[in-house]
């Protein structure tokens, strides 16, 4: 199977469970379900439930039950985009093509949308089937994650901070391991846990989360330069207008596909030692390097 | 010791517990910690902590570690506060007399702050000293006190909805016992599973719980009505300016004043079999029908 139709299918996968997983629009109260799930499902890629479901399969032959895992990290991931694109932090009127949240039911069903969102995230991985130790790893690691010290929170207060303020290297890695790599790198952490993985194995595919994750962010940044608004689905060209810290600013737009190369071959050289079994995962490095949006 | 000396010493240790739990001020990214730790010491009266706490101590007498539990359902309760607080939603300048979260931070670090203290919530409940089976009970009780579905989001949805509708007995026993009654329930019931108590002590004090929520947001309700702007530290008048639907406003105020005494009467007698070990919880039951603020 191609990487592109195995993709197409492990997203159909996820959708199923995330359908499964939220409560029905029919639930009262059925709006803020109805907003839950008009952001849930919306058009995403899938980028973290699909990295988590591929380490727990890189380090485990019986690791079907780790997709609500997978689920809690889109559920974390979407309440994240809903509140990043209030009018009080990017006031973003378009994601992925669509109207974001808050236009389609108003600021404050956008808050408690979000708000809901990682709620259920950490319910979603209470009731995961696994032993309750390992539940517990589970839901230190995406707390960790999401929160404000090295985690995604505390990456998007710098990057707010951050705006009109000298383009340095050590601020901008700052900000975006904590603001995006946190974040992928748990979604790999937690499918190496739920498997049951070897300390060994948690830090090869925590490393290999790092560099694609770093890679991403340096894409994302590129991306935001050189395609249009049609092409990404959300406004291009914001970095610029509001002075963000991204990696063309800082090293240029040439030195930035290459570093997007080094994190890529760093990524495959640390999946090595699984050979055939990270496949997967390392087509999936390629194709984050190589997407257009 | 006076109810009133037990309170403020154990608002004390509440206190000394969460400033612990909390990064401290000087930790990067120093603004979204000042933030939090605005709201979280601007003055709570910690009644969920307290009531956690006190039901750990009414089924077993080596509780002490139930600290950071009470502690987790604090910063639930403040994160709802700050977003409660924003323009999108109450738009209130004050709370306890101080200004509110986004009047200091700004609306982005007051969505952020509350997004934070969630995290945090759940990150300090998988690290309380507790069997991790425990564990995962008290992140499932918190996180469905805290959600959509009969809990404190689903209950300031209904609430927001409600505006401007019949004040309907039915409807506004819904909205209450969703947004302010699961998390005094989950208070306590957070409190007996982590003493290990048996599941006739859980059911005991979940009604408890249920009746002094209901009493709580009863006399919230004619508070709002019958006292000054200044005795509440908040905005007096503004259920009935934004036409929301209150027990006063269903009941009049004669019947609501009935009401919370029933209610308290009725928490007593779930108590009774509990002798002399819930001294404290029946005298907490007294103290939220009579409080002035």
């Amino acid at each position: 199977m191609t990487l592109h139709d195995y993709l197409a299918h492990q997203q159909q996968l996820v959708d199923a469970q995330l359908d499964r997983l939220v409560p029905p629009e029919t639930t009262p109260p059925e709006t803020i379900h109805r907003a839950m799930r008009y952001s849930l499902f919306a058009g995403g890629k899938r980028i973290r439930p699909i990295l988590c479901l591929e380490a727990a399969r890189t380090v485990s032959d019986s690791a079907e039950g780790v997709f609500p895992v997978a689920c809690a990290l889109e559920l974390v991931h979407t309440y994240s985009l809903i509140h990043d694109d209030l009018p009080a932090l990017d006031n973003d009127d378009y994601r992925r093509g669509k109207l974001t949240n808050h236009k389609v039911f108003g600021d404050a069903m956008a808050i408690l949308a979000g708000d809901a969102l990682l709620t259920l995230a950490f319910e979603v991985l209470a009731k995961v089937e696994a032993p309750p130790g390992r539940k517990i790893r589970l839901i230190a690691e995406l707390a960790a994650a999401a929160g404000t010290v090295g985690g995604m929170i505390g990456g998007q207060v710098a990057d707010l901070e951050g705006e009109g303020k000298a383009p340095e290297p050590e601020l901008l890695r700052t900000i975006h391991t904590a603001k995006t790599g946190a974040m992928l790198r748990a979604s790999l952490r937690m499918g190496v846990v739920f498997a049951g993985g070897t300390k060994a194995q948690y830090n090869a595919l925590s490393a290999y989360g790092e560099h694609i994750g770093l890679a991403f962010q340096i894409v994302d940044d590129i991306l935001d330069v050189e395609q249009s608004s049609a092409a990404l689905g959300k406004t291009a060209g914001k970095d610029a207008a509001q002075h963000k810290i991204t990696f063309p600013a800082v090293y240029g737009l040439e030195t930035s596909h290459r570093m997007a190369e080094e994190q890529c071959a760093h990524a495959h050289r640390v999946l090595a030692p699984f050979g055939d079994r990270a496949r997967r995962l390392n087509e999936l490095a390629d194709h984050i390097v190589h997407r257009k949006s």
